[in-house]
């Protein structure tokens, strides 16, 4: 890995070699961050020679990744999702220019393809076959999905009272799913003391540092797909701090590395009833605890588990906090919906967190904003159907229909 | 549209203008087929210009389509969807090569979505601002979300027995979903007179011929990804008979255009419990209606509205017609779900039929193949829940796992 430096601890700057498993720093526990050599990086790809690969995934950006140049990639085809520009939404909002990156349309359907994808690279690198993981949601089905395409093993560890569909995902993907009699916290415990105890690969984006690096691609192609000229803000759900960190990363390592002039504010959204990250910024203190009352599931996260680059993001970038309510997720599924993108409610909070950005004036009304959508509302039907409405109930009779037509005042 | 001759019925020959508003041969009700001039195709693009071409979409193949110059698409990103060589799998079936397309990676998650974007823009060139059809299925959720991202208005006509989470997700695109007390037939007689007291664009592959044409970029994109080697088999798994018809129609353009050498055959995969069409050709004679006893709703179609063009298909490229049960589907959802691709149980029909014609000698050994799927995983979970089988369940302890593992021979 030429591009690579090192691995640097976030906390007290400590340097490591960036092998495939590294996780935390030796010296503090903190969380490392990958280093690259950026004039290396922009002597080997230009914007130009980029503009030129039909390589259409979050592997086109390769110089800007930590993966060995004779590692195997794309097993499932990940990332270069779906980029649109949204007039009609950005005119309904009273913004200037609004664009929506759908990264619901990936292979199991979220953002986390893109760190899973580099957890199957780096295993591979490793010389294992098995990944692990704890978790009921996104992470384990892109982890149970991208090693499955790849040949590798999967043990994921879930707590007994994680939905029997989501189970299904993972064994549909071949995992070995192990549902523990216990916590979130026991489950976790008992998949580290597994991991420890028969060298398994680990794909847990709070201790694995390249997993960051798989999700910042969603800059990457952000900014490509805007032909390099970035937005005022760019609006993201989070919860437990690593997309936001990723997303961060990338957009520094461009401007780094000279493919962008400036750099977008990030605008942070998170739910209402869970918002330690957002919390601590607008409190000016350090980031505490707090229940996790919210529907949007993937971003219930009380005890963030990487507040340290979630809160640089926010802080660098002259972040804007915006906490949203349950009910304006919801609004913001059908805002989405409007314009033929169906978000879960974890997907559809950064949409809602520009809309009230946009109303409190927190951001200007001429502002050029990107929505990252990051997973699919087919994830989660159950709240669908609590945002959705009721339908037209009639009898087949045509007379009927032009009655409460006239009476709604369609057509 | 330079490209495009007429609209012929399949049955008696009769030529039509291909205007947008075109339904069925007004001489003896049969269904159309577009009608190419293939030289000026020829004269327009090839294979080295594709090759050349960024739209990474169904609509790289305009010269292909029956789209007028001018028209607007491209509303939502639908097509050119993953392809994948799979030699795991091929292995395990025994079979030569084996090929996934998978087309649940488009913004509705199925193969409709090829449809519905050029109902759209018909629609559009028809100058009608509103669209209608009336399906539980895919076929209803594709229009919503494309006509959605498009800003045309959609009526879309559901029986009451229509699942909840599906009429949800019609909801969330802000369809006008009307919701008929009475059978799919009444419901459909209903929306008829609808369409045409309104003039709303009909949105009903079976009537309007260019929904068909949207369906055969499948077709083109795989030969495109396979670099123009054409496999031996196609396998899909077919319903009302427009698909597998789009598929066919794709291939015999490709044909006489002279982008391919030679035409696959295709192997037609129905449920046991709902074949007309396959039972037709296995038995030599018309089709006739059978009841609907599949868990794959998406194909369950006792009365196709499609026969003609899905029995020529079959026909006309020696196909072979495989009938499956639905626990073949379900063992068909495992298999895919073993190389990371998570498959509706319709979608899943094409490979389980791939396994039982290999099994049954139907196709040689060293063949190459094919499967289509049409639609993601997540559209029905409840059945990847009958597929799925149960996770290892335990207390949080240590010594518990080593023992479960240790009785399961794994680690």
């Amino acid at each position: 890995m030429k591009n690579v430096v090192s691995a640097v601890c976030v906390k007290c700057g400590a340097e490591h070699e960036a092998d495939p498993n590294v996780t935390t720093c030796k010296k503090c526990g903190g969380m490392l961050d990958i280093k690259y050599d950026y004039s290396y990086i922009k002597s080997r790809i230009s914007r130009e020679k980029l503009a030129e690969r039909r390589e259409n995934t979050m592997w086109r950006y390769m110089e800007f990744l930590p993966v060995a140049g004779e590692s195997k990639v794309n097993k499932l085809r990940v990332g270069w999702t779906p980029f649109y520009e949204v007039p009609r939404l950005a005119e309904q909002l009273g913004i200037g220019k609004l664009y929506i990156k759908d990264d619901g349309i990936n292979p199991t359907a979220s953002l986390k393809d893109r760190a899973s994808a580099m957890a199957v690279v780096k295993a591979e690198e490793a010389g294992v076959d098995t990944i692990a993981c704890s978790s009921t949601g996104n992470a384990a089905s892109s982890l149970a999905g991208n090693a499955a395409a790849a040949g590798f093993t999967t043990y994921i560890f879930v707590p007994e009272r994680a939905p029997k569909g989501k189970v299904a995902q993972l064994m549909m993907f071949g995992a070995n799913v192990i549902s523990v009699k216990g916590s979130y916290e026991e489950t976790f415990e008992l998949s580290a003391q597994a991991i420890e105890r028969w060298g398994w690969y680990n794909r847990n984006a709070a201790i694995n540092p390249f997993l960051m690096e798989g999700k910042k691609t969603v800059a990457l192609e952000i900014a490509e797909q805007m032909n390099w000229e970035m937005p005022d803000y760019i609006a993201i759900s989070v919860g437990d701090g690593c997309t936001i960190g990723g997303l961060w990363k990338g957009l520094k390592d461009l401007y780094a590395a000279g493919f962008i002039d400036r750099l977008p504010q990030i605008i942070s959204v998170q739910a209402e009833g869970c918002c330690p990250l957002n919390h601590a910024i607008q409190e000016g203190k350090d980031w505490e605890p707090m229940e996790e009352n919210t529907l949007a599931d993937s971003i219930a996260v009380g005890v963030p588990r990487n507040p340290d680059k979630a809160l640089n993001a926010i802080r660098e970038s002259r972040g804007i906090p915006v906490n949203v309510s349950d009910q304006e997720i919801l609004e913001a599924m059908k805002l989405l919906g409007s314009v033929g993108v169906f978000a879960e409610p974890a997907g559809a909070t950064g949409a809602a967190g520009v809309k009230k950005a946009v109303e409190g004036g927190l951001i200007p009304k001429d502002a050029s904003v990107v929505s990252v959508v990051t997973g699919s509302g087919l994830k989660d039907v159950a709240n669908a159907m609590k945002a959705a409405g009721n339908p037209i109930i009639i009898e087949p009779e045509m007379k009927l229909l032009l009655d409460v037509f006239r009476g709604k005042g369609l057509q």
